[in-house]
């Protein structure tokens, strides 16, 4: 049996069919099935592409990108993705700044979707907007299909918001599994999800919550560690606690990262930003506050600089289960000595992760690619059969 | 029999060979038979999508896009009719600078043209220039072609130039012809192209233009509206006045919004800036003059203040035909109370005719599809009958 | 025997094996068979696109460019290119900063190239940096192919360094062979390239070294020439003159112009900067020195402009072969009293040479198609052939 056919197979026993014509807001808003389908096609889609096997389901279409602040790593991944699908990226440059919202927002989304199959969102920066926004941005583009303006629902994926950064911890997530060797081994692993000190300031939330929000889902034991007053949103917490309640694992909180590494299999040591303080930022920026945003800058920087001992050290890393737990970021890390003085971890850590990280983020562009996949395809294993079939080279050989 | 045949019928019946390897400047130097042939091809190639039939005709091959200006909806109208017919979009990024003509134009015209099958060029801040530039261009690249430099002399389309926005009144007029059923109901039909005021400066005065040009050819009354100082340019007035006496139409203007608006079948009321202040900006700019430009600016926004009544209000829709006149703006529209204090349009009416104007604007991808079309297949009826033959899905279902 | 298997036929009397899967930096690092292996496929690739037959062999696939200076013409050449096979381009934009080196690079190059079947790049601006950082990006894809990182190993082309310009050098090249009517025409032919004024400062070494170092290698008579203080970098002298003691041709340095334009075949006038001004002027932005930088910039315009005299002229255009020499230019030029007051050439010098001048910029996007052609192909004859048998129609016709 081919590998395709077990995902086919896989596929076959899950219920997914929500995902058609469907959006990519927050892993918590996904069953289990749909997450076990995400997986599996994204599998299949790198089965495909590895045999040299085209997996464009799009003649034309394009896919919109709008990001709202600065990216390399996450540009590139959704770019590979919708290529990946036979989609051609837009950029929609607005800047870094807070866009208005309502009306503008409306007609924005219509007018840029006419021929737009997917469009991809990052807006991390102010607590209680990024996500709200790609909603309206969904209302007004369903709407803008039920009118008969647009002649297909451009499908949203979240590629980081103020909650949730789903791209990145499904591929996190799907990294994790093939390292256990599959999702049913993964029941009692210890998950260290634990703040590290970072020389810069403001970084978002989103990657911690979304790790607790999706790992307390495998009957994982998930620690969230931080030092007191670097908390997460408090729902967020919620979900994870209600997940692991749910499927048999644990969810706590500790503020000592020593705790958290302690027999962990799996550790994520990265910095954010304080709940709070990302709050209080989102209105000054609203009041245009520079003084403010300043001072409130200059104070986050001391009280981050209050915790550099909070670092991915050898010496933590020994505590870890055999020493040798699976060491996760979504990169760039802030590497001691190498990218700054004090960071977020040692060097010498990090270098003998350098391969598995890669692997790690790898994934993000088949992750994308199954979201628009499994929202574009009514039946996905027919789809994935035929593009077997039809055997198009990717990359022609004579 | 389908309705593609219907556009195919059409187009039999229509001259509009001389469109072949042609570009697309002004509509007043097309015949009333090439722009019927490209509202039917439009309309074709809208059917073909809608049917998830692919329209690409090229395999390869680029979409130049030049814009002098700002803008999202003619960027992603443009790049959706390049990804229509499979041409990838590459933007030339000069800036909104005045840049350089003569001899550079002729060489980079040339530069970026080797793979390019359209050029799409948006110049429209300078009086006597936007226009003049897109013939330089098409001058180079015919000449480029002829001695084999160019193995293919990329088509022009005029993304709106300092005389006519042909894309956009083409666009607003297929929506009308929708509107009222065909073109054959449009005699005697009342146009209201009126000024309206807005808090910001320097509006290109390419809409009103490209409305009198265009809107007077279909044995339409249309009338122009604005303050006393807000008069466009005299020559498209003279195109006007001969159409309307060629179409069996009429032209007039008027310096009173409510007697344009009296019983008008259409209202399109708009902002503008008055053509002789555009002249002297132009001329301002070439002489670097920065405090001659404030100065202006200053001006025009005391000039337009005084003009704060020339809005369109719900009391103003009551006087048109039925009280029910068809709604236009070529959008973002400014709406009072929503986008500014005081704009072009009270938002209860513009609310009532968002569908109509997302609809409005939703032709324009096809309007510039179908001039590229037209200027590249010699047998457009044969190549949308293959098109539909062949029958490629563009979304591909299994 | 169709034009398409006179250069099948070439390429099966090359050995040129070690192109595929392999990266293109310095011409001189490839063997000759290499470079005539590519020229063939250059001319094998306009042959279909001539004769309308696609040469997509991509179905889907990124073609990543990096340009840390400005560029239109490279740019749209690359982008040209990748298109032509089937690519898309992604732009990594990094500004035109000095990026960080080592662990950055590694890990940036892994990330953007999950879908990168090519990669170009253009970093001239710094001596000794340029070409070091092309190679750390091919040593982090390399290893992260082998690491399984990437599906692919994406294929360097060298878009300019600080050591070589391949891309235009070999189109120039490619130029010469068609208007001598054939590479065994060659020998014995007098080249200048020779320095010129330019009120511009700073520009790079990459097009007279990469000159040097080709066209030394066709048993041609090859004359570099310039003020005292503009010399170019030894090792690639060192290059060229092996390069002629292996050919048959010559190669000799001159700091008069009119000795390099006597009798010459073909003449290559265009301005640089010092080797020496170059190295110093990396060292003072490595160090951030402003003032430094400024002063140098300074000096160096100064310096310039003792060197009015070396000017393309009419007068020194007489003294070539029949008063007929081949005049070349990278382009963009500076025309006397067409771009600045004096220049790099008389305008009627230019004028009359446009033509030509146009058709040695077409060939790049084939040069550079050629390039990741070899790359990407195991047998490019086979190819080839397989792509005009198809014979997809590239522009459809009905």
């Amino acid at each position: 049996m081919s590998d395709l056919q077990k995902y086919i197979d896989k596929l076959n026993s899950l219920d997914f069919s929500k995902m058609y014509e469907g959006d990519f807001f927050l892993t918590w808003e996904k069953s289990d099935d749909e997450l076990a389908a995400t997986f599996a096609v994204a599998d299949a889609l790198r089965n495909l592409r590895e045999r040299n096997i085209s997996t464009k389901i799009f003649d034309s279409g394009l896919g919109i990108s709008l990001f709202r602040d600065n990216s390399t790593r996450t540009r590139f991944s959704f770019a590979s993705a919708c290529n990946l699908l036979g989609l051609e990226v837009q950029d929609l440059d607005e800047g870094k700044s807070q866009v208005a919202h309502g009306e503008t927002v409306r007609e924005t989304a219509n007018m840029i979707s006419f021929m737009a199959d997917v469009i991809g969102i990052r807006d991390d920066m102010y607590i209680g907007k990024g996500n709200a926004y790609m909603h309206e941005v969904v209302d007004a583009v369903t709407q803008g299909n039920k009118d008969g303006v647009l002649e297909q629902k451009p499908t949203l994926v979240n590629l980081q918001c103020d909650i949730d950064h789903p791209t990145q911890c499904m591929a996190d997530m799907l990294h994790i599994i093939h390292e256990f060797g599959g999702v049913e081994n993964l029941k009692g692993k210890k998950v260290a999800m634990t703040w590290a000190y970072s020389p810069s300031y403001g970084k978002p939330l989103s990657v911690p919550q979304g790790v607790i929000g999706l790992m307390t889902r495998f009957g994982m034991d998930v620690v969230l560690a931080h030092p007191e007053g670097y908390e997460v949103m408090p729902e967020v917490e919620e979900v994870a606690k209600k997940n692991a309640a749910a499927n048999g694992g644990s969810y706590r909180r500790s503020n000592c990262m020593a705790d958290a590494f302690k027999d962990a299999d799996i550790v994520y040591p990265k910095s954010w930003a304080p709940f709070a303080a990302m709050e209080k930022r989102t209105d000054l920026y609203g009041k245009g506050d520079t003084d403010g945003i300043k001072a409130l800058e200059k104070e986050l920087l001391a009280q981050n600089a209050q915790h550099k001992d909070w670092c991915c050290t050898e010496e933590l890393m020994k505590t870890t289960k055999d020493g040798k737990a699976l060491y996760l970021h979504c990169l760039p890390a802030d590497i001691n000595g190498v990218s700054c003085v004090d960071g977020e971890v040692e060097a010498s850590v990090f270098d003998r992760y350098r391969d598995p990280l890669y692997k790690e983020a790898s994934f993000k562009p088949y992750i994308i690619a199954a979201m628009i996949f499994l929202a574009k395809c009514k039946n996905p294993q027919a789809v994935l059969k035929a593009l077997e079939e039809k055997g198009t080279q990717r990359w022609f050989q004579a």
